[in-house]
C-alpha cells in the first residue's frame, strides 16, 4: 500500500468540521488527521470532549495551531473549517510555507472585486490577496477536475452555489438558457447550514414548525453563482429559505431556454454532461428528494418541462454539509492527490 | 340579539371540517351546527369518537345526510367539507331546494373547461353543471366581497391559489406585471393539505426530515390561479412542495414589473389594495414566516425588489387549513349573512 | 359591566410572558395590561418590535419598570415573567406596596428551606423572605382554590410539578399510594419549556432528531412534588426529558397502590377528584396525548392498571406554556379576583 | 480471501428490510444478496423501484420466493424480514431444508407458551413449532454469543427488548436487583418501528408535534423482556411511547438495588458486563442522547443513583432499526459465520 496523506483540520469542532473528521477517519488513503483549534479563539482538550458519539478516534488531542507543529508531523494537506476571516488571514502564509490547503470558508471562492467586497474583508498585503485569489481554485470537481488537480489553494464551493451551478451548468454552458430573461434560484437549506453557534435564528423554537425566506437580494453565494455561470448580476434571482429540518438543501431553479426542447433531450444533456461524474445522479421522470442524499455526497437532479418546451424547472437535492461541505472537500483532495474520487465517500 | 343562523357541516371528519368546527363552535352568531357524514361512507356516532380532545361539544352527534333532517332543522348554509366529485354531485340538488352552500371541495372553482377537465367530473346534468359553474362565486373575499355577500353558491378557494392570488392581485390588476415574461409561484405546503386519509406520502417517515416537489406541471390548482388572475397558461409556472411540518404554507412568487418601482411604491401598493382587508397583512421590511400566520386567518405578504427595481418577488404565508380552507369558508359566511367579517376568526 | 381589572406584565419578552399577553389581550374582564421591562436588562419599544406577529397591540409600548407608573396607570394585579432572582429580590417591595402578585417564576413556590435551597438565593432580608415564603400560596387551582383566592402573592407553579400533582393528587390525599415503594415520575417537555434565550441545549440541530435525559436526580422542580405531595425525598424519583416539540409536556408517573383497585375505581377517583375541576380532563380507556392538550389550558390525564390492581401508570399532558405557566396564571387571576374560572381561557 | 457467504433477503422492501440490504451491499465477506419477496404478496421489479435513491444496486431484482432458487444460487444465510406470520409458517421447511435463517419478526423470539400466545399463531405442526421454539437462539450477541455461533435459527430480539435488556442484564444477572420492588421500563420509539405500510397512526400530521404513550400493559415485546431477564409478569411495567421521530429509541428503566452502590460501583458494573462488547458504549457521568446511537450498531448507555444509592435509573439509547433490528441481524451473521463480530457495521 502506498504511503497515507496526512492532512490536518483546523477548525474541527463546527458541523463541516466534525463531518470532515467522520470522513477522513474511513478515508483508506489518509493518516488519522491532526486536529487544531484556531490559537486562543477555542478550548483544547479532545475531539471526544465535544463529540462524545465520537468513537475509537474519540481520544485524539486537539492542540492550538503552530506551523512547526504541522511540519513536523509531516501534514501535507490543511483542511479549513474556520471562520472566513481566520481563513483570509491564515492562508497566504499556508500557502507560503507549501502547504496544500482545502478551505471551506468562504475567504477565496470569488475573484471579482464587487462579490469579494461582501465579505468585508481587511486585507494586510492586498496584492498578495489578489494573487492568491487568482490562483485559488474553485472546487466543483465536476467542472474544474484538472485546475484542482494541480491546485495549491483549493476553495471549497459554498452550499447554495454547489446545488444550483451544477444543476444549471449543462445548460448555461451549452448556451441553452435565455439569460436576460432571468434565471430564478429557489433555494431551501436545512439548519445546520447556520453553524453550530446558538443564536435566535436558530433555537428549536423559533425553527420548528416554521419557513421563512432570507437574504432574498443579497446573500453572500450570489457571487459564486454569478462567477462560475458568468451571469451578470441582474439576471440571477436567488431566494434563500430556512427548512425545520437539521440537514439537506433542495434548490429549485427557473429558467427559460433559448429553443424548445422536449424532456426526452432535457434528460439526455443533464447524463451526457455528468456522464463521467460519480457524484451527480439524474432522475427522471421521478424528483429527487432532501432524504435521498442527505449523508451522501450526491447532488441529485431532476426537472420539469413546460408543455412549450421552453419554461425549464431544474431540481437538485444535496446535503448541504457532505456535497455542500465537507464531503465535497473530501473529493477535491481525492482529485489533487490522485485517489479515485469516489474513496472514502460510499 | 339577532336569531342566530343554522348551518350543517357535511363531512366533519376530516382536518377542513374539524377545524371548520372548532371556528364555528365560537361564533357568537352561529347555533351550533349539525354534523351529517355522506351516506354509507364514513362511520357515524358522535364527533368525540373521531376527536377525543374536543370538549363539550365532543357529545354531538354525526348522522347520514338526509335533506328532510336538514330541512327540519331550519339549516339554512350548508358548508361542504367532502371530496370533489360529491360536491360536484351534490349541490345542484341544495341549490335547487334552495339552500346557501360553501363548498370547500374543488368541485365548483373553475369555469373554463379546460380548467375543470383535471377533476374528470362525470355530470348527471350537463347543463345544469354549467349553470352552476357560471353561477358559482369564488370565494375569495378580498377580492369578491360584493358577489360573495348575494351569492347562494360559494366555492372556497384552494390554498395555494389563495396565497399566491393575494400577493400577485394588486400587482396584476394594476397592470404592473410582465405577464408575458412568466410568473412563476414555488409554493411550500404543510402536510395537512394532503388530508386525513394514510398514504405512503402522508407517512411520517416518509415526510419528515424530508423535503420534495410533486406535480410540478399539473397541480390541479392551477386553473384558479389562471382564471381568477387571468393568466395564459404558457405564462404560469407553479410548483408545489411538500414542507416536513403539519399546517402552514409559504408561496414564493416572482414576477417581473413592466417599470421600475421602489420598495416604497411596492410597499404602498400593498397596503392601499388591502387598507379594508382585515386579513391580510403587509410585513416590510421584514419577511413574514409561517409561523406567524399558523392558527390565524391571516395572509401575510412581504417582498423584495432587485436593485433594478423590476425583479420582484413576492412572499405569502397562510395556514393551509385556516386561511386556505375553514377560515376562509367562514369569512365568507360572515360576508353572505352580514356578520362583522371578523366574526369568529379571531 | 363591572370596571375591569388593570394588569401589568413585567418580562412580557419571553416565551411565557408573550403566551400571557396573548391570553389577556381576550379576557374580556381585564384592561390590556401595562408591558414593563427590567430596568436596564431589556430593550424597550413596542411588543410588536419583538413579536411582528401581533395584531392589534403590537403598538404597545414596552418600558422599564417603576412604582410611580404602575401606581399611576391603576395597577392591581402584577404579573411577573421574569428570572427567579428577580421577582425574589422585587417581590417583597411589591408585597409592601399593596400591589397583588402572580410570580410565574420559582422564586416563592417552595417552603422548606432545603429545597430553596436549589435556587441559591441571597436575600437581603432573610426574615421578610421567610416571611413571604410562609405567605405565598401555591398557585395550584384544582387544589388551593380557597386560598388562592385571598391571596397577595400567587406562586405560580412549575410545569412539571403541575403535570405530576395533578396525576398523583388524588391518589396521594387519599392514602392510596404507597409511597415508601417510590413514586417515580418520568416526564418529557417540549423545548420552549428552557426559555427563549438562545444556547447549546435548545439549538435545532441539537434537538431535532433526538430525545434525552437530563438533571436526573437533582431538577429544580422535586421540591415543588415533594413539598405539595408530602413525599420525602428518598421516596421520589423525577427525571426530566427533552422531546423534539416546541411545546407540550407528558409525564408518565408510575406509582404502587396499598390495596388493589380495579380500573372502574381509578376512573371514579379522577373524575370524582376533578369533577368541579373545569381544567382537568380524564381519558378513559383512551390515554391523552399532547396534541390534544397543547394550545388549551387543560391537565389531560389517563392510566394503566397492572392485572394486580397495584401497579398503576398515570399519564399526564399538558401544554408546558398554558397550563403549565401563563394560562394558570390566568386561571389564578381569575380565582383572585372572582371571575369565572375559564374566563379568557377557552 | 475467503469465499463469500450467499445470503438472501425475504422482504426487502420494509424499513427493517432496507436497512439489512445496506448493510449487507456493504459488507465485505458477504456477497450481493438474493431479493425475494413472499409469493403473491408483493410487487416484484427491481429494489429500485421501490427505493429510488439506492445507489448502483438498484436494479438487482426482486422474485418471488421458491426453494429451487435459493438452492441454486447457493444461499447459505436467509434472513427473513417478513410478517410474524409468514416466518412462523415458513421457518420450519427452511430449517428442514437445511438453511440457516436469522429471523427479524417476533416468531421464534419467545418460549413460555402465555408470551408466544400473544402472537395468536396457528401453528400447522405444534409438536414441531415447539421443537424450533426450544431451539431457537434468542439473538442478542452480547449475552449469547457462543449459542448463537452454532445457531441453525436465531430469532432477532425486539427493539425494546433490546435497549432494555441489555441495560438491565448486568444487574440483574449479578443479582443485584430486588425484583420484587418491580422494574418500570419507560420507553419511547421513534416512527419507523411502526413499520412501512401507511396507518392512521403514522401519518405525519397525527405524529408531529405529538407524544404519547400505547398499549401500556400488554405490548407483545414484553415477553422477551420477561423470559431473558427471567422477571415474573407482576413484577415488569413497560411502556412503550411514540416520539415524533423517524428512527431512534429510548428507554429510561428504574430499579431498586438490593444493596446501596456507589456511582463508580454501577460505572464499573457496566463496564466490566460489556468489557468484550464492541457495541456496548457506557456513558458516565454524561448521559446517553439518541442523536449520537442513531445510524450505527451502539446501544449507549448510561444511568443515575439516587442519593440513598438504591434507586437506579438507567438510560438505553439504540437505532431501532439498526441495533434493534437490521444490524443486529448482521451482527448474528457475524458471529453465526465466525466473521469479525464489527464486519459492515462500522
Amino acid at each position: 500500500m502506498a504511503a497515507q496523506l496526512q492532512t490536518a483540520v483546523i477548525g474541527p469542532t463546527g458541523y463541516t468540521g466534525y463531518e470532515l473528521l467522520q470522513i477522513l477517519f474511513r478515508h483508506p488513503s489518509v493518516k488519522v488527521p491532526m486536529l487544531f483549534v484556531r490559537e486562543g479563539s477555542e478550548k483544547t482538550g479532545t475531539i471526544g470532549d465535544v463529540y462524545p458519539q465520537l468513537n475509537g478516534k474519540g481520544s485524539l488531542p486537539m492542540q492550538p495551531f503552530s506551523w512547526a507543529t504541522a511540519h513536523q508531523a509531516g501534514v501535507d494537506l490543511l483542511f479549513l473549517a474556520t471562520p472566513h476571516e481566520f481563513s483570509r488571514e491564515f492562508v497566504p502564509e499556508a500557502i507560503r510555507r507549501g502547504f496544500r490547503v482545502v478551505d471551506l470558508s468562504g475567504a477565496w471562492r470569488l475573484q471579482c472585486p464587487d462579490n469579494v467586497a461582501v465579505y468585508g474583508f481587511n486585507d494586510a498585503d492586498a496584492q498578495l490577496a489578489k494573487q492568491l485569489t487568482d490562483e485559488a481554485v474553485y472546487g466543483l470537481p465536476e467542472l474544474k477536475k484538472e485546475a484542482i488537480a494541480h491546485a495549491q489553494l483549493v476553495a471549497n464551493p459554498g452550499c447554495y452555489p454547489t446545488s444550483i451551478i451544477l444543476a444549471l451548468a449543462p445548460f448555461v454552458s451549452a448556451g441553452l438558457v435565455d439569460i436576460d430573461a432571468g434565471v430564478i434560484c429557489d433555494s431551501k437549506s436545512g439548519v445546520s447550514g447556520a453553524g453550530k453557534a446558538p443564536k435566535a435564528d436558530t433555537h428549536f423554537v423559533e425553527v420548528a414548525d416554521n419557513f421563512r425566506a432570507y437574504n432574498p437580494t443579497q446573500h453572500r453565494h450570489r457571487g459564486e453563482i454569478l462567477e462560475q455561470l458568468k451571469l451578470a448580476s441582474e439576471n440571477l434571482v436567488f431566494t434563500p429559505h430556512l427548512l425545520p429540518i437539521t440537514r439537506g438543501m433542495f434548490s429549485t431553479i427557473y429558467a427559460q431556454l433559448v429553443q424548445p426542447l422536449t424532456p426526452q433531450q432535457v434528460e439526455q444533456i443533464l447524463r451526457d454532461f455528468y456522464k463521467n461524474a460519480p457524484f451527480v445522479r439524474v432522475f427522471a421522470p421521478r424528483l429527487p428528494e432532501i432524504a435521498w442524499s442527505v449523508k451522501t455526497n450526491y447532488c441529485d437532479l431532476g426537472f420539469a418541462l413546460a408543455k412549450d418546451g421552453r419554461r425549464l424547472t431544474l431540481f437538485s437535492a444535496i446535503d448541504n454539509l457532505v456535497k455542500g461541505a465537507s464531503g465535497q472537500a473530501v473529493q477535491n483532495m481525492n482529485v489533487m492527490y490522485g485517489f479515485d474520487e469516489r474513496e472514502g465517500l460510499q
